[in-house]
C-alpha cells in the first residue's frame, strides 16, 4: 500500500461531470458503500470508491481514463461486480469505472454466426439471443445470469462448457479495449486464423483489467446441437469418479461437460432445495455427464458408450437426469451462502491425472485447519471447487487469517502436481500474495514488465494480480 | 537499418565456443551462405549472418543470449527454416542460432494425451508417434515432413486441420522459452483451463522470435478418429463454391478441413504430377472436404449430408477422393516453385462471408500488375494463398518491386473486408513494412511496448514484425 496516488479532488470531480454528466458520477455514501465490495462477503477485504462513474460509450471511458492519468488516480473497472477474486474492489480508492449502462448487444449475426457485444451485456441474454437463432453462445459460468461479458472476458470465466468448448477466451473474435493511457484499440478479428502481430486478444483476456478496460467483444457463436442429455454416474469411491473423465475423453465421447458433487455437497445442497435425490442418503458422490449431438442415433450411441464405461469404472449407478440435476449444480453456490456470506471458494485446476493426488489431501487439510469443507469440481478441466465454509461463524479478520494459513499450505501441493491456483476466478487482489509466492520469478517478472509498458502510471486497477513499483 | 549493433568480434566468437564448443559455432562460408535464407527463393532478401551457433540445451540457448546481449549482437533464431516470410534471416547479421540439435520428444504420455518436445522435433515425427498410439497431434501445416514444431508455434502454422482443431497456438499447453534477455522461463501449463495470471504462452506464440527463444513445446494430443473420408465437390463457379463453408459448418458436420483450388492451381499441379484429375479440363475449381468421426454411422450420415449441401449450392459433381487428392492439395507449392523459384505466396485471411468479395478483386489486380497467379486456399477458415509466380523471369529486384507495389494495393483491400495479411505464415522481414502501413497506430505502439519491455536491447530476431528505436 505504497502507491503514490492523489485523492479525488473536486476539480478531477468537475471535469468527470463536464465529460460524463452530472448524474453519472456519484460521490454519496449510498454509492461508495455499494461499490466497496463486488461478490465478496468479507468485510476485511472491503474498500469504499472516493467517487463512481458510469460512462455510456467507449470514448468516455477513454476520457475518463485520460483523466485518472493526468490526476494520477486509480482506476477499478467493473460490470456486474459478480468476481470473486475482489477483482473489482477499489483497494487504492480513487475511481470505480462502473459499465453496466455499455450493455447493448450491436451487432448479431446469425448468417455468419458471431455477436458483438458491448462490455455490459448480460451473459445469460447473449446465451438466450443465441439461442432464439438456433445458435449457442458456448460461454457459461454457473452465474451466468448475474454477469456481464465484460467481466467473463476479463477474468477469463470458465463454467460449465469448457471441456467441449473451452473457456471464454475461447469464445473471442477481438476486443475494443481502453489501454491504460486512454487509447483505443481493437485488437483481434473476426478470423478463424490469424499470424499477424502479437495475439493481443488472448494477453487482454485473462488480465483482470490491469491492462486496460474492455468496452466491447466479439464473440462466436455455434451451431446449437438439437439433441443432449444428461447421465449421473453415481460413485461410492472418489477416486473411481475422478478416473471417470479421461476415459470418456478417449473415447470420443466428446462431452460438453463432466461435473462433480462429492456427497457432503450434495447433501448440502438437496437440503438447501428441500429436493430428494437419488443415493445421496446412501453417502454417494455425483458425475453429471452432458453430452450435445447433431443427431438423435448418435446420442443413442454415446449414451450406450458412457453406460458402459461409468459401470466398468466402479459407477454403482447411472441415470438419465432431468432439469434437477443442473438446478443441484448452479444452486450450490447459493446453498453455501446460505450457511454463512464469509465462505471461501478455491478454484485451483490441476492436470486431468492429478485431480485424485490432490483430493485425498483435502481430508487432512481440513482436520489440519479445523475447516468443514465441501466440494464441486469440473471434473472434465481439473478445476477443483474446495469450499471451506464458515460454519464457526468466526470473524472476518480470523476467517482471513485461517484461509490464508490454509492456502499457504494447499497451494503449493497443487503447483507440486503442475497446476494452478485459479482455473477460472482469477487472483484479483484475494490471492495476489499467493500468486507472487507461488509463481517463479521469471513468469512475475515478464508480468510486471509487460504491466508497466502498458500502464506507466499504475493507474489500471492497481493492487491486483502483482504489485508493480 | 539503422539499429546500432557490434560486429561479431574474436573475443565473442571464443566466448561462443567456450560455451558450446568448438564444432558447435560455425563461421565458415559455406554455413554463412547457407544461412543466408530460410525457405525464401528472392536473393533480394538473402543477408548472410557473422556466425551460425546450435546449441544442445536449454541452457546452452540462454548462455548464448546472454553473450549476445553482453556485445550487444543481433541473433535469429531458427529451427527448420521453412518459414516463407523471410523470419529466420538475419536482416542485421550477427548470431544465427540453430536449434536443430534440440530434436527429442522429451515426454509422450499416451495416457494423459500429452508431449513435450524439443523445440527441433519434425512436426511429421510428432504426428507419426501420435499416430502409433492412436492418437492426433493437430497441428498440420503443409510443410509438416520439413518443419519443426518450435518454428510452428512461433509462426503460429496453420495448415489443413484448422477448421476443427484451430492453428498451432490451439494445441499447445506450455511452453519453454529463454527470454530475450537469457531467462529460462516456463509459460502455461498442462491445464485444460487457467486464469492464473497473464497469457502469456498465447503471447508467445506467434511472436515470431522476437520475444524469445521457444526450446520445449508441450502440445495436446487427441483420440485419433477412427474414420475419415475425403469429398471433392466440383464447382463451374468460384462464387458458389465460397458460399459452401458456412453452409457446412452451420449443419453441424464438423468438418476437419475444407480446401480450395482454382482450376488454374489444378491444371498446374496434375501437370506437374503428371496425374490427371476428373473435371480439371473442363475449367471447373475443386472443393475438398476432410471429414473425421468415431463411428461409421455418423461417417455415412454426414457424407449423404455434405453431397446434398454440395448439389443444393451448385457443385457439378461430387466425389469420394482417394490419396490422390492430399497428393494433390499439398504438392501444389513443388508445382509453383518448378516454375520458378522466386514465387509469392499471399496468405492473407478474411471472415468466411468475404471471401468471395476478395477473390473477385484479384483478376482485376492480375491485370493491373501483370501478374499470373494461380489460388488454393483453406476456405474452412478464410486463409487465402493467391501465388503470383514469376513466369517472366524477372529478376530479383523488379520481382520484390512488383510483388511490393502489388501488396500495396491489395492489402487495403483485404483489410477494409476486416481481413488480415497474414493466417499462418506470419510478417517476418518481407511484410514488415505492409505491417506499418495496414496496422492501425494504437495496436502497433502496443506491440512495440512489449516488444522494448522483455527485449530492452533489441537483440532478438530485429527488423522482423515490427521496427523499435
Amino acid at each position: 500500500m505504497t502507491k503514490k496516488f492523489n485523492p479525488v479532488t473536486p476539480e478531477l470531480l468537475a471535469e468527470l461531470k463536464n465529460v460524463l454528466g452530472e448524474k453519472y458520477v456519484k460521490t454519496d455514501d449510498d454509492h461508495l458503500v455499494a461499490y466497496q465490495t463486488d461478490e465478496e462477503g468479507n468485510s476485511y477485504y472491503f474498500h469504499k470508491p472516493e467517487v463512481v462513474v458510469f460512462p455510456g460509450s467507449t470514448e468516455e471511458v477513454a476520457a475518463v481514463v485520460k483523466l485518472a492519468n493526468a490526476h494520477l488516480v486509480p482506476l477499478t473497472p467493473r460490470s456486474a461486480g459478480s468476481g470473486v477474486a475482489c477483482g473489482a474492489i477499489p483497494v487504492y480508492r480513487g475511481i470505480v469505472i462502473e459499465l453496466e449502462r455499455m450493455n447493448k448487444i450491436l451487432t448479431f449475426d446469425a448468417e455468419n454466426m458471431y455477436a458483438t457485444c458491448q462490455t455490459g451485456v448480460m451473459t445469460g441474454d447473449l446465451q438466450a439471443e443465441a439461442r432464439k437463432h438456433n445458435l449457442l453462445y458456448a460461454g457459461d459460468p454457473s452465474s451466468a445470469e448475474s454477469c456481464q461479458i465484460g467481466g467473463n472476458v476479463a477474468n477469463n470465466a470458465g463454467g460449465n462448457k469448457a471441456v467441449k468448448y473451452g473457456t471464454t477466451r475461447h469464445q473471442i473474435y477481438s476486443l475494443k479495449v481502453v489501454t491504460p493511457t486512454g487509447d483505443i484499440v481493437d485488437v483481434g478479428a473476426r478470423l478463424q486464423k490469424c499470424s499477424t502481430g502479437l495475439c493481443l486478444e488472448q494477453l487482454i483476456a485473462g488480465s483482470e483489467g490491469i491492462l486496460g478496460i474492455i468496452t466491447e467483444v466479439t464473440v462466436k457463436l455455434r451451431p446449437l446441437p438439437p439433441y443432449s442429455f444428461n447421465m449421473v454416474c453415481v460413485f461410492k469411491s472418489d477416486e473411481e469418479a475422478f478416473a471417470l473423465p479421461n476415459k470418456i475423453l478417449k473415447a470420443g465421447i466428446d462431452p460438453t461437460s463432466i461435473e462433480f458433487m462429492d456427497n457432503e455437497a450434495l447433501v448440502m445442497t438437496c437440503k438447501f432445495l428441500d429436493m430428494p435425490m437419488p443415493h445421496v442418503d446412501d453417502g454417494c458422490d455425483y458425475v453429471i455427464v452432458t453430452v450435445e449431438t447433431f443427431d438423435e442415433g448418435d446420442s443413442d450411441r454415446k449414451m450406450e458408450k458412457l453406460c458402459d464405461l461409468a459401470e466398468a469404472n466402479g459407477a454403482i449407478d447411472v441415470l438419465e437426469a432431468d432439469a434437477r440435476i443442473w438446478k443441484l449444480r448452479k444452486q450450490f453456490a447459493e446453498a453455501a451462502r446460505n450457511i454463512d456470506m464469509m465462505f471461501q471458494t478455491e478454484d485451483f485446476v490441476v492436470p486431468l491425472d492429478k485431480i485424485a493426488d490432490i483430493t485425498k489431501q483435502i481430508p487432512e487439510l481440513r482436520e489440519k485447519y479445523d475447516l468443514y469443507c465441501v466440494t464441486v469440481a469440473h471434473i472434465g478441466d481439473g478445476n477443483i471447487h474446495v469450499l471451506p465454509l464458515n460454519v464457526k461463524k468466526l470473524s472476518p479478520e480470523a476467517w482471513f487469517e485461517k484461509i490464508k494459513t490454509f492456502h499457504r499450505d494447499l497451494f503449493p501441493r497443487v503447483y507440486a502436481l503442475g497446476g494452478k491456483m485459479s482455473g477460472e476466478h482469477g487472483i484479483g487482489y484475494k490471492k495476489k500474495e499467493e500468486f507472487s509466492l507461488c509463481t517463479p520469478a521469471g513468469e512475475v517478472n515478464m508480468i510486471k514488465a509487460i504491466k508497466k509498458a502498458l500502464d506507466p502510471n499504475g493507474i489500471m486497477n492497481p493492487g491486483k494480480l502483482v504489485d508493480v513499483d
